[in-house]
């Protein structure tokens, strides 16, 4: 007899790593003393990895509609939004998104993970998912829940997009998956050459904005505002817990297909509503987003900068206004001592190794916010330099 | 070429529902006026769809714990919990869940449904998942996103489960899944049965709480603890959607396999941590449930009166003192009628259709909480008598 649990063992590497105490991952944050801050282990930090990209999840304004939204509504709605669990609050958010987003109709799921897995209504064993090799888990999670065939493209490799499209069934549906801003890399998705194979092969797109809603575009509606294509994109998804401050997400789209959606996706039918508090926060956030463009400003200018300082620094980084910085790191160890180093020095980053990135690509990745100082940006910079020479980084060059 | 949207057509009874005024879902609340209560259109009415099971959500110490949270840090955390996102206070509520439920460990989730989903990691396509015909959506969906071979054995039917295991390759891995209690039927799991399969299968066991954590057992603990059967329970999860009063889920088990779920479960590892207003929520529910036991026996002995009276009536219903009441109606047309009924009499339940339920076995389903007062349940009881009188129901009795 084969125990199913027999496989649950994490690697050695695992404690090693631990007993040499550059473990990066669940470092609990006690407190938020201030913007841009955090206090781990008795000790201030400056939160350098944070997807509170505008941060407003610190924001009075934000927080206290969701405390008015707590306090009328409760801490949960008790049911499904199907069933018992709607709000007027709900349709509030989901007609503002509408508006904002500049879509049909928007339907607000719990949680960003949610929104993407509910593609999975929209796929079935019939469809062919073809996704760029960079998209978020849970949109392969959608593909396996759909039950539709996956192949995926090199990141932003138009031949190679072209070549699946070309070499799967014509009588397949066909759906491109793509991230508007990639999390990991901070890259663009190369939006005008999928609109093109898209019209050519007769594929719909959908375009996760998780990281580039509220950022990107003259208005704040991502990638595809940006680059002027937006009915290029057929469905929208994003989520709260990035530009927005708080926890959810939601799919934009053509109204029909949302209304379908709202009926057979099963991350939306099956799961509880989004509590009032997130909610209500989405919504001040919201409109934060499209009265304050200075914010989006801020944070590219600042990003601007760091990237330079760092490139300048030896760092292998692209020079960009993109709010995620990654840090090619390569090898896992290294990756793990470069991010004790910096959380040393009183900056707290992202580490990110396989699967999270390809094996072998392991990198810091480094997340401005529109409110972080000119003080906290220094900060950032100098721990860069002093781990570099701490690690005899570049020592060759 | 085909368009994958082709297939997002509501079917035409969704129209002809809508039309005929007894469209049951999305019926949006616009406030909450008291315990038990909400206000749609205008109208105040009895809520009694709610799994909200004991009034936790609408509890001011619960409230303000959620209020306290978010001013202190924010209404969101900017991060998944491996990377950024993890507070003190997510840990200090994983401890208290594990003592609660007497677990070695604990790992919250941003919502019950990613709970369930972080079995994905656990069950690979050398694995076979035999679960109860009536288990939840989500779990199905860890089943397809891990890859394993699904068989559902019938609703508590324990030779049917033998058989399926029977049947089985001896050298897969076996995972048996069910609920605490079922939600659509509110029927508690056949656990001696399925622990002594178990035992002689090598298989393990995952009970889903969501209806039980908070409810059943002399803690509160659910239905293993009801049957004296903790210990044949390898993983429990729960949601804090129901008897917890806001949003979020955990997965309770072995320190080593919680361990591995924490590293390896994509919907752990991939997503935004739960905000601090859910955490502080869930951590005043907890207290509460485990210091007023009065709630969960005030809530069995309204639905031990409420179900006798809905079966003095005529009504299908085995009494019983779990907080769902299954109405059972077959039809779906005659389910919608009957919902549309009892809302006009100010009382607004759940229809479920077809594939909430099985096909043909549309059912009114009422939900209990220990915050209905005396003259709620009798509001609902007049409801049900009126619209028995008005549909003709029984008339051939």
């Amino acid at each position: 007899m084969v125990d199913v649990f027999a496989k649950c063992r994490l690697p050695e590497a695992y404690q090693f790593v631990k007993d040499l105490g550059v473990y990066p991952y669940y470092r609990a944050v006690g407190e938020r003393p201030g913007e841009g801050e955090v206090v781990i282990d008795g000790r201030v930090l400056v939160q350098a990895g944070s997807n509170d990209y505008l941060g407003l999840s610190g924001d009075e304004r934000v927080k206290e509609a969701a405390v008015e939204a707590t306090r009328r509504l409760g801490t949960g709605t008790g049911g499904s939004r199907l069933s018992n669990g709607s709000l007027t609050l709900h349709e509030e958010l989901e007609a503002r998104l509408a508006a904002f987003l500049g879509r049909e109709a928007v339907m607000v799921t719990s949680a960003g993970y949610l929104a993407n897995l509910a593609l999975a209504a929209l796929i079935g064993p019939g469809d062919t998912v073809i996704g760029d090799r960079l998209v978020h888990a849970c949109l392969i999670d959608a593909v396996r829940v759909g039950g539709a065939r996956l192949r995926r493209y090199r990141h932003n490799d138009m031949d190679h997009l072209e070549r699946l499209l070309d070499a799967g069934d014509p009588g397949a549906g066909r759906l491109i998956v793509t991230e508007g801003m990639f999390s990991t890399s901070g890259s663009v998705c190369a939006l005008p050459g999928i609109a093109k194979l898209a019209r050519a092969y007769g594929a719909r797109v959908v375009m996760d904005s998780a990281h580039d809603v509220g950022l990107l575009g003259a208005n704040g509606r991502g990638a595809a505002e940006e680059q002027g294509l937006e009915n290029a994109v057929d469905l929208q998804t994003i989520t709260f817990s990035k530009a927005l401050g708080t926890l959810g997400g939601a799919v934009a789209g053509r109204a029909e297909i949302i209304a379908y959606l709202r009926h057979y996706a099963r991350s939306m039918v099956f799961t509880a509503a989004l509590p009032p508090a997130c909610a209500a926060a989405a919504l001040a956030a919201l409109e934060i987003i499209a009265a304050e463009p200075e914010r989006r400003h801020r944070l590219r200018a600042t990003a601007e900068r760091l990237s330079g300082d760092l490139a300048a620094m030896g760092y292998a980084v692209a020079p960009s206004d993109r709010p995620v910085i990654a840090v090619p790191v390569g090898d896992d160890l290294l990756c793990f001592r470069l991010w004790r180093e910096l959380f040393d020095e009183g900056v707290f980053t992202t580490a990110m190794i396989s699967p999270g990135v390809p094996p072998g690509q392991a990198l810091i990745r480094v997340s401005i916010t529109a409110t972080h100082t000119d003080a906290q940006v220094e900060r950032i910079v100098s721990a860069f330099a002093a781990a570099r020479d701490r690690l005899r980084l570049f020592s060759d060059a």
